[in-house]
């Protein structure tokens, strides 16, 4: 996430520089053509071209609402996985109780597995999430920018987990297809022991199986994000009309221009560039927003989230020794 | 759905083929008629069409964007699918536990049974969800390529559900009109008998009816999307007013290029083709997405989505012998 | 609903013909007027009513939206209906248990009543929901269609409900001034008396009853659409501004194409007609789509809808003697 | 709420009139200036005026979707107050059984005190939402009309709770803050010893509460669409935009007319007319449903759904002397 | 919040002072260059400018409509605080009972200690939300007038926090990082004590545990909205857009009035100002809602909020001594 109010002239110079320079380049070359080869047949009416415009500013338009919803939706789901991991973590420790079979100290080190299992889900969610996708591989100036500028890398799965989980259990899982569906499906059976211990009840343990469900939930929900685009169809379409719509700028804009007298045709060259590139942007706001979960400087800033969560229930193990937030570099934040 | 991230040049061409042909074969009409054959009258003024193109666009947006939210509740419907898959299994696995009635060992059968069915049930729904509907009996770019493409096919149903039931059951299934929904109906009985049995709880079983009656609700979702089309008087209406577009646009154009010169009449041919073709595709675009459960290239991948749910279940059965995931083929994964 | 992919012309042109022949005549008296009486003060700037026309696209396309809105909220709440029903008898015929004082020959019997009563009150919501409402009697081409057309007519709800209820309390719940409202207190009273048998634990009964809230939130929604229009400030203007807008259409047309000459003047007749047409189709597509209970072309299929549930519940009662589902008549399912 | 399908002419003349008037009278004001006092200079090219109406136009549109989906939640709230009292009376009537402090007699009585507070509780709600606030003070012809053609007043808070209630209930009720808030508190309490009388279960007892918690957020959200306007800074601004547009209006139409011959300049004044209107109205429309609990014809019809909801309520306590729907008056129905 | 219905000229004089005379000077300017230097080929066409402007005004009505949802988003959830309080403290008074070791005085005092608590919760969300964060640091016309204006200021969290907690654990509280957080967290331990006391049955105990759930999620929703600007790419470029947009309009209308006349080129700098002006307050609009818990003159008014809250919460306790509501300061209340 980029998480300054503005972004930074470098920044938009990075991005605009070469569309600028292509629209440049493309729309000189027309008005030559019109100019000095005399090719006075490629002026044309300005109107079509701006009925056009207008059907691409609607369908680009379309894009870039569908892709924000999409960003949102995946916001909302890490929100919802802290708002969640709270109340999981104050019930595990208000809805266990100790038994015959467990004293207080044996059910309290349960509580600290518990939720440190809990951490290792959330921060192995994320690393799956960070995986490239096929529909992700193209050259990407948001990419750019986070791999040159800061520091986040996808850590290695099996050595964050080992963190938060014995090295047994952490390899058992790691081997599994899908490991963060197999840790939920631990603290299920880690509290099925429980109850045959005692030391919950059975409408409370249940209570729980609800928030377990919740983490599914949001899990699918997050996957189904990554690993269902922006349907094809719909996004493709868009690029292909925007660049159509800047490959027929020029020559109305040669047209139009050319009504008004001979000096201002080269006037062609920077309103081209401009209307082009506003569409351009637009349109690639859209495309750069529409997947959140691609190591790009648009992510949901999930490793700050999952570091936010780590100390919110570390502090509510009563632990001291806690790590700090993360903050941005550069401005950047993931 | 389309896996990769731009579709290639055959399939655009395929797509984009035939409409230029048309267009651009009425638009020489059309030119003809006015240069050659001299009909002058037939020259429009472009600002009025520039306005019907303009309330087209509104309207074929609309189409779109309800179009899109179809096809997206439809893949929300399958991811739910996902999440609520896994959940049931990791409550059947926790929630039940032995009785004088039934050990550990014949439980577990029970288990690996109910787990099965319910793989039964999601590739039973994928089948009667497949089945095309009168309204989708047309000729359409997007389901040819996937005919001639890909090598997935309707799977006999019965012989689907008969990898994962006992042959009886499945048979008796089968002859019913609706046959997940029966398949549900099995599960809960299943469950009340367990119940019956002591080994499960009122609490967890009706815990457990809950995701049975998520289940009905996804299942009458997806069989909503799939029996109400996008209505019909919505539909029908965007097309033909796209295609009263397209018939008038030569006319106006004609007109338009005629004031700037004799030699400009004919850029109404490229001109007309590029407007007709970019509201054209707007319009077939969201037509072909509005039904996501046809065996077209823009489907939800129900076939990849039931296969991961059953690797998911079967490896927390504790299964080692697990068929792989299933890949696009051609850049299509179904 | 109609059911079939396109409309067909017939009906399209009962559709098209009166609004095309009103639109022609006046655009035909406007251009005798210019042309012929000389009356050249007529013509006036188009531009100004392109804008006129961009303000009217915008607000017609408002009403299609929340129309639809309201269309596709009718079907859900049906598609609720189905999924619930299903639900709901799974969960009588898995959660009611014979009692010393009920026997399980006797329970299945009220298993039986339960479950026909629920068809009664499905059927009955149907009939109470396709009476007319005042804002509703005008003349609808959609509606006559299908009075025309199609032989479904509204049954007397109280020979429908004798179907399914003993003659006794049919006629005792007809009397109320909402009967499917009572039909469902009759369900929960039902559940009551086999609570007190102690065929139902609590906590079963209590998750029953839940199902019947669902079905009054559902009955309420649904009287809600049926009851309150789509606002009528909102809806008239969007019909003032379109004919608004048709009025000074010809005024413009003639004025634009004066320009280009005397011959083109009488383009005005069929320009007109086709701009008039595109937005008053839209508007009346929105117009008739608002109300989904209406006995028109584009009511909700609640017929059909009613029958499904029909056989799927008797089919889990594991009744034989079932009546068929309801195939489209003329391309119109009700 | 307006209820017959079309408004009538005097309806449409009571709300046309004035801004028609003061728009001819300006449009009239300044074609003279041109025509006949001669400030040529006056006369603006319309093209940009153009481009001002379509971005005030899109901001009108977002302002009438917003306040028209704040219009329809608040009568979705009320339809949530149908279903739910709905179901509260049948759980109060099925959920509470006799114990031996309690015979079924004395039961029946608390059931009957307990429906008829929830009776007040609605219609102390309606009363509470149709108290004025300081940005509805304005003229509104919307609820000019509604004071001087209807019968209904605001009822005297006191007068009309004392209908359902005990006298000292009802004052000490009164004399709250927020009346409603206490009522629901009181509900709560009466349950609590029902409860402590051993004639509703603990489930039982929670299942009910839920329903006060659902009044609570239904009445919690009345409060809300009553007590926060569409935020001040959208709202008025769309207004000034109007205006502004309808002041440039005849410049740019004296200008394209003036094109046209000296005869066509006073068509300035009704095209100026039209355009404004339009535009006045679709601001207008929208700016007066933003609100709907403030006596306007606008509002959503509480009192009639109060009515509804009595007289089910009461029929299903299995009363016979019921007052009658509540129709409307001249097309009014509040 | 803004509290009258409308903005006063001063508000709007401050709000349009600055902007309007960069407009005028940048027109004068541009006016002077074309004019009196002759710089002849500065004059542009403007058709292709108005197609610039549609763009824009898509894509500033696409983030104004994102900026009113968050806006809206927060003030629901607001009042699901206002809803879930009162629910809450219903509860508190009805769920609990006295037991042999809690007698009906003690737990009194346990209930008015837990109620308190959540005051000191509500109080102190609002307070850690109306921190600043970065992407806020900006000159603000909006927030300068509430400091000017309005004696509301960012109360001490601690001094706050004290009045309705025990000094020590206030303390405890306000030393963690969250301390929100930790106060639902206290309120769920206190009623574990209760259930162990024997006070709350297990059932209700969890009923509660689901109302701290719900204030988990609504902090965690308020968190995320602040936490979380409107994507920059998207907020940042619509600034841009807007600018570029005003930047070129001066060219334009010189080219479109220099065809009416030499005199007419000095209208270029009321069009331009008009027409910037209204772009840039609907960008502005947006923008300055889009944070909603910054202190500025559009936010949540939570001061008077959760005054209310504190009202209704005392009330129930039969409490006499309650301060009374917040009403607006000049109009603005926080």
């Amino acid at each position: 996430m980029y998480a300054a109010r503005n972004l930074t002239p470098g920044f938009i110079l990075r991005f605009a520089a070469k569309p600028v320079f292509v629209f440049a380049a493309y729309a000189t070359f027309v008005t030559c053509l019109y100019e000095l080869a005399g090719l006075r047949f490629l002026a044309l009416p300005f109107v079509p071209i701006s009925l056009l415009g207008t059907a691409v500013a609607f369908y680009v338009g379309f894009k870039n609402n569908s892709s924000y919803e999409r960003l949102w939706e995946a916001r909302k789901l890490w929100g919802a996985f802290v708002n969640d991991s709270r109340t999981f973590t104050v019930q595990l420790l208000d809805y266990l109780q100790p038994s015959g079979q467990l004293d207080a100290e044996a059910l309290k080190e349960h509580q600290r597995i518990l939720v440190y299992r809990h951490i290792a889900y959330i921060n192995c969610l994320r690393i799956q999430l960070r995986q490239r996708k096929v529909w992700e591989e193209k050259h990407d100036p948001f990419a750019a920018i986070v791999t040159e500028k800061t520091p986040f890398v996808n850590q290695n799965l099996l050595k964050e987990i080992k963190q938060f989980l014995h090295d047994d259990e952490a390899e058992w899982l790691y081997n599994k297809s899908n490991t963060a569906t197999h840790i939920l499906r631990k603290q299920s059976s880690h509290l099925r022991h429980l109850h045959e211990s005692g030391c919950v009840e059975t409408f409370k343990q249940v209570e729980l199986g609800r928030l377990i469900q919740a983490f599914y939930d949001h899990q699918g929900a997050c996957e189904r994000i990554k690993g269902y685009p922006f349907p094809r169809q719909y996004a493709f379409f868009s690029e292909v009309f925007v660049w159509l719509l800047a490959g027929v700028l020029p020559f109305g804009l040669v047209g139009e221009l050319s009504k008004l007298g001979e000096v201002y045709v080269w006037m062609t060259i920077p309103m081209s560039v401009l209307i082009s590139w506003v569409f351009l942007v637009m349109e690639v706001v859209g495309d750069r927003s529409e997947n959140p979960f691609e190591n790009s400087v648009n992510d949901v800033p999930m490793t700050a989230i999952c570091r936010n969560i780590e100390i919110d229930l570390r502090e509510m193990l009563g632990e001291k020794d806690i790590p700090g937030r993360i903050y941005p570099v550069r401005n950047i934040i993931m």
